[in-house]
């Protein structure tokens, strides 16, 4: 199939460009912007794609891009998306958007957290919100690829979470992430002097990503009203870094506490949960499209710790939304994601 | 005076040399061993002393040590610390150990968590926790330097702990270090390719560090009975990094939290607390002995999360070891610390 | 076909494991080992392969393994590669070795950098030195895989030596390599602590890999009798970043020597030369089998600088090794070996 | 005596900073802005400066600045310091600047090497350039502290070229800096995820402190012309590394180079040559004033190679600016520069 990428120079796109080019069913990846003048080319902001990529980047045309392409992913900014995907919403011609504006069921939930209008309540309605491994309507040609964090944090919790096993009012997650999560945009809290050997917080109880978590946990179980949920910057490039902690609503031993997450998973290709007693790192999943889960319980404080790491660029990005495609048309869902972690 | 080292070639010893070297009240540093062969070089080691550690390290001998010295470090591991230090012990020598066994009160907890025997009741009982904002008995000639962790979290909450605003049973601490917290001894887990990139967690609910800051919290407030705490390496050099949550037992809002630091803290140097709505980075206390301190108040899920940040090396070990002396000493407090962090 | 590969846990058979698990026509990797005991599973050691790799480490016999497979891959220290490879000589049976043991023709210079006994002349007269964008015999079926500095210096190198533009005297290579390329072996070199944030330099003028270099060189051009070669650790996992100086014998313009370089190396798939004034950087490469080159003259000096870039891990070790698995099987010279380079 | 710091928001102003805070002839340090708006505290730009300055920045005004200070540092960028530097030399009153604009003393190789109009002849013939190792007129009033790369490579080379042990022709630097090297400002080129695990070179051939290098080698010694300089950017934040290659014009020996190097650096503190067969890192130096050198010479091809190491911020800056003020006011060369490094 044909596929078509608007916003490949940030580091998403540029992630499904790589994906994409080892995908079994994709014959072609055309590149459009909404920005680029006419026929820039990929190269020579990025000279890793030599010999790899050779077509320009094409400037934006909804009708056109449907006549030439078989689906649409979009690795655009929120705000930005919302207006490039009218048009295919209207056409129902299949989208898979990797930013914010389609993941929220509630506009004023959307504008209260991302400080701007939101899409229409109709799109948002159609939008399916595209955690791989719990989606309800794998026909949808309207997909809300989850945040790196949302998907980290609910992988790491849905177990719990669905067999109501959490007392509501104690989950507080702790989030780490790699640099590359900020993006391309160059800035202060990205420039390497002051990131390098350093670790900081950030949006402290702002984060875009609590009001999606928060609404895929109450589709699970309507108990959940909060989290308590923090993110950080620590000097890596890629990977997130996941520690979820919660209390049990009734007597509990790690022994279960595995069986749950091992009997859950199972038919899951890209949640690996780590045999009791391993800690899943970070490096073990750069460059792949696992969640490697890892589960401890505390049976002096009687609390419940998760660590959860995910590529933020893979998982938490364009591999999520290949997976996404993959289940949208009917392929199997490791097509294209089959790669080996780079380690070290 | 003249100060005795047992240990130099550990991180926690070098460290002490390089703070030693600026104290105006220090004329001589001598250094011994209890493993080295006579007249070892530090600069063969570390190339880094040339010019600056002409001195080569004695073969420790306690009886020389105090005839030619005012005061002991012991920058030696624990088990080690504990023989070395009978002979000062006996003779009312000052001494200030750095390792974890004159740390806890109690000899089965310390056996406990260390795996080891511990050192005899009647000398732990005559140590004193040198926790610097919070001594009780300045002139002991024992003390027991705080773990690395163990400052970071306990002045993170000490405000929270003494007032007694905190539910009991909701801390939750979530530690993250660089990797010198784990010393000069090489290990798979400090390799480099295997480190860099990369984060972990390690001796989940088993850290030899929350023992001894349970106790200290119990000293402040006898409702205390377990923490939560989690200890991560993250891939820089030196830093901890803590992130401590818990539930207030009353209403409460981000004022009363900054006035209750402010206040509780004012009279103390190095701990400083950050204006509201500023969060500290590790960066901003490198090379330099100040723990800072940035407090946080979630109103939707009634949660206080304290960011806390020190070097390991200078406010988690040498230099708390020197502002220990000091207080000892009757030096003012900031002798031979007063250096403005290494930035950037 | 069946693969075999001997050495699994050192970072240049878990890279062969990483990339063969791609390669379209291995169908089975069957893993031994000369010093694991009995059935051990790599992923009690590498977590990042589980799902992905489930057999375990068969102890190396080699009648067994060559009933079992077609090809062998030794990712072997020096030294032990020569004794497990006898049987495979002797039997013609297709090997491709990743050590130096094979690497030069004289016994008697193997013995004088490596410090230890040469593999018999029989067998070093056997061997094809594996420069794959330079094999003169594609079927032999003895074949040593190139050092990843050698790798990296020749390609840089190899038109200016062929073409006899250089100066014999006057070529100065000074190398950097990531902290990958000491291996999985933990040592003082290789501590984080260390080794972060800092760059050092390591076996001057006595690097291993500037014999094969030279004897390389003379095949091309009998003028050159020595290069200045220096080789230095910086803090990236990944990566080989070669800076090569030498004087021209004639005039030279760098339009020259663009065209030079794009001449010869127009049919390499894996060799890619940078526009004029566009210079390469390591990241560009990493993950993937290409060596990027950038070309300068500097008309006042009379100085021709090069600039070669590798992932030392895989053009340099195991990606290269597919390579010749391709030359030396017929296959595509890219097969296996198709991967977008993971930036950032 | 009481100081003037013009630029404080820049690194090396700031790590003027941090240095004339331990300064024992220093009393006040008092910041100017020829940008900021009135009163703008420099602790909202760098935390970490918190209790410790506490003096907000105050417009930049030359008479005012004169009336209250003894001595002005000119921390601005190449072509702002000599603006501001106009009324200080009319009226003889001391400045140290860092910039580049009074390091050359022709005005028209200023202006090929910095793209920007030069100071006036007068006030360049005024400038005493500043390599604190080698200042013949300390009396100057007006000092022109070297750049970072250019105090590494000419500390390195200096005995071998006052000696005329090399062939003209044949020297070749080969620089490596920390990103601190690029300043505060944000860019693509310091941009965290672009540069993390990367190394690249830039202004190749055309690094503006090539002018200053070649200017002060000809000072000593008439015979150079030209020298082949490159820098490189690794993944560190502090330090530069120089390997610097040449040809001896006659025999030589590494014991008669280690002598004339011991020989001639032997009254310099700051200099630290390396004993024969050591070989300086970078980290060993970072935080303090010193240049480690080691020496290198390769009997068989006849090439010298030395390796120096210095902190960019503070030998190859702040540091150095700090030992200029000391020999201008005939302090010792140590005053507030007797720091260990800090190491690891």
């Amino acid at each position: 199939m044909k596929v078509a990428l608007v916003g490949a120079t940030g580091y998403s796109g540029l992630e499904l460009l790589r994906l994409l080019h080892a995908h079994p069913f994709v014959s072609d990846v055309n590149l459009y912007s909404n920005t680029a003048s006419e026929n820039q080319n990929l190269i020579e902001i990025y000279p890793h794609l030599q010999n790899i990529q050779d077509k320009t980047i094409a400037v934006f045309h909804a009708e056109e891009l449907m006549a030439q392409n078989d689906v649409v992913f979009l690795a655009t900014p929120s705000g930005i998306s919302m207006e490039l995907a009218t048009p295919f919403i209207e056409a129902k011609y299949p989208v898979i958007d990797l930013s914010g504006d389609f993941r929220l069921k509630q506009g004023k939930v959307y504008e209260k957290w991302y400080h701007q209008q939101a899409a229409s309540e109709t799109y948002l309605r159609q939008a399916e919100y595209g955690l791989a491994e719990f989606r309800t309507k794998p026909t949808a040609t309207l997909v809300a690829n989850p945040g790196c964090y949302a998907t980290a944090t609910l992988l790491a919790l849905a177990p719990l979470i669905q067999e109501d096993w959490l007392q509501e009012d104690s989950i507080i997650v702790d989030g780490k992430s790699g640099i590359s999560g900020a993006g391309k945009k160059i800035s202060s809290a990205t420039h390497f002097s002051e990131t390098n050997e350093n670790m900081s917080m950030y949006k402290i109880n702002q984060h875009q990503h609590i009001p999606e978590i928060i609404q895929q946990m109450q589709q699970w179980n309507k108990g959940i009203q909060a989290i308590q949920f923090s993110t950080s910057l620590i000097p890596i490039t890629r990977g997130i870094f996941i520690t979820a902690y919660a209390k049990p609503k009734k007597e509990l031993t790690v022994e279960k506490l595995q069986q749950l997450y091992e009997t859950n998973y199972q038919q899951n290709e890209f949640v690996r949960v780590q045999p009791q007693g391993v800690y899943p790192t970070i490096k073990q999943v750069v460059g792949s499209n696992y969640c490697d889960l890892g589960l401890t319980y505390n049976e002096v404080t009687k609390t419940i710790m998760i660590i959860s790491v995910i590529d933020n660029l893979v998982k938490g990005a364009a591999g999520q939304a290949i997976q996404n495609l993959n289940i949208m048309q009917g392929f199997p869902e490791t097509a294209g994601l089959d790669f080996v972690p780079l380690y070290p």
